[in-house]
């Protein structure tokens, strides 16, 4: 009875004109669909170019209700092509009140739920605590009928507890929106070992929960402004196996779909050869509450 | 201020003779030592072959309280070559109580402190929990003239919650004696994937925390007896920084000394520019202590 179900990663460039955003979005799952794909993950906020290089009021124009625009129109492709669809966006929840958000769409067309960002990041040209509160929801898992769907959003990708909370509560897969790309002045001397510490710590997660990982990255350089340096997304969207083999990876700088099929049984085979939930002590993890532990 | 030191992992095999064994560790860490090591990290149960291949109550004998018969001649050794040295026991703590437990000794020649294995195995060829009681000490660290040192042991490796707290009691590095090896049958198939997790899931420790990681392993073909398979130890003791990037790595089958310069000053280096500890939810943390969360 353990299911199998394609997973596809949208691993996309964004432009200035978020309806044209939309628009390529809608299309690439169109083409996943065709592709066979039965959950398919867009890009963190990929209805904009990655606004947080600067700080400015005027962008929260951007932000969203959920239910919204977005979802009003990706709800419509869910239904229509059968899938679900995990669709990251700058929620509005009040005035002066925003969220990094994700909505996980059900094949009837419905909002199953929605995950909010609970890790900030905030660093040079990724201000995000500007724009976006902490989510207030705690870590999540969507049952949809292609398997427990965990949802995690970018920075929360370098953290275990996340992605042990969540496995915890029975997710089989762990989708991660992300934006990350290279300061252009680093890219030649930090480049290649950030992609990879990026890309490790989450095979990491994917081993120590023996559960499958699907991190999806936009591609493009996008400059704020003409005299900004911007960001170079690095893409290198992955999918790993529980065993934290990667089954599919995405290129640096192109336009990709990667569909991937999802053996569901792969996990409790991993988990019953390295059975690393049995042996937690959780009498001993107490700590993991605190900020740091001085003796 | 701050500082530098040299770290050194003795890979080596071990024969049945457990004085042998001794022996052969007292000479390499003096080779380390000359080398220039100050920090000296022996392989899991370096007196012995793995002798949880086999349940058998006369193997019991093999245990000592500590201090006692190794620590004795080991700490001469660390007040001699001016050392720190982490060594790991088989301790026996009472009749019929026995642990997997790392003693730190320090450079004055005393045992600056222990720790008691928290995650026991179970696992064909690896029947730990017949030998070992969990540890009952928690997560520890050990503050040298060389830096704080945590130190944990083996199956503790595929557990974030235990780097997680050994970096929150301010490690600069996490030790992992280690005894992990192929099953010759599965060898082939899953070899190179189990030991890529095995490095894997260990940087990715040393990237989710900003710390230096050190894993050393045994190397050798053990059998408990002519009839059995047995375990090829598979070596590929490693260092690695904080950004997850491996400095030094033995190879699967030889004794080796890898000897590595850790530059303290690295970790906040690392830190400042991914400041994960900054922005932990530990708000949000507490269902670690679940064993599973169901909803």
């Amino acid at each position: 009875m353990s299911p199998k179900f394609k997973a596809a990663l949208i691993q996309m460039t964004m432009g200035a004109d978020p309806a044209a955003n939309l628009k390529k979005a809608v299309q690439k799952v169109e083409e996943a669909s065709a592709m066979g794909a039965n959950v398919i993950c867009l890009p963190e906020l990929f209805r904009s170019q990655y606004f947080c290089q600067k700080e400015d009021t005027a962008i929260f124009d951007l932000a969203e209700t959920i239910p919204g625009p977005s979802t009003e129109t990706l709800c419509r492709v869910a239904k229509k092509t059968n899938t679900v669809i995990i669709a990251s966006l700058f929620e509005k929840r009040a005035p002066g009140l925003y969220h990094n958000t994700t909505a996980v769409i059900g094949q009837d067309g419905g909002i199953a739920g929605i995950y909010r960002k609970m890790h900030i990041p905030d660093d040079p040209s990724y201000y995000e605590k500007y724009y976006f509160a902490p989510g207030d929801l705690g870590f999540k898992t969507f049952k949809t009928s292609f398997g427990t769907i965990g949802v995690l959003i970018c920075w929360d990708q370098w953290y275990p507890e996340a992605a042990r909370l969540t496995a915890l509560k029975g997710a089989d897969i762990l989708f991660y929106p992300t934006a990350i790309g290279w300061h252009p002045a680093e890219k030649a001397q930090y480049g290649a070992d950030q992609r990879d510490a990026w890309r490790t710590v989450q095979r990491g997660h994917a081993i120590a929960n023996g559960l499958f990982v699907a991190a999806v990255n936009r591609v493009g350089h996008e400059k704020p402004d003409a005299s900004s340096a911007g960001l170079e997304f690095w893409g290198t969207s992955f999918i790993a196996d529980p065993f934290g083999v990667v089954l599919a990876e995405g290129s640096t700088d192109k336009e990709e779909i990667l569909v991937q099929e999802i053996d569901v049984a792969r996990i409790e085979e991993v988990r019953r050869n390295w059975p690393f939930l049995r042996d937690r002590r959780i009498d001993a993890f107490g700590g993991i509450t605190s900020r740091f532990i001085e003796e």
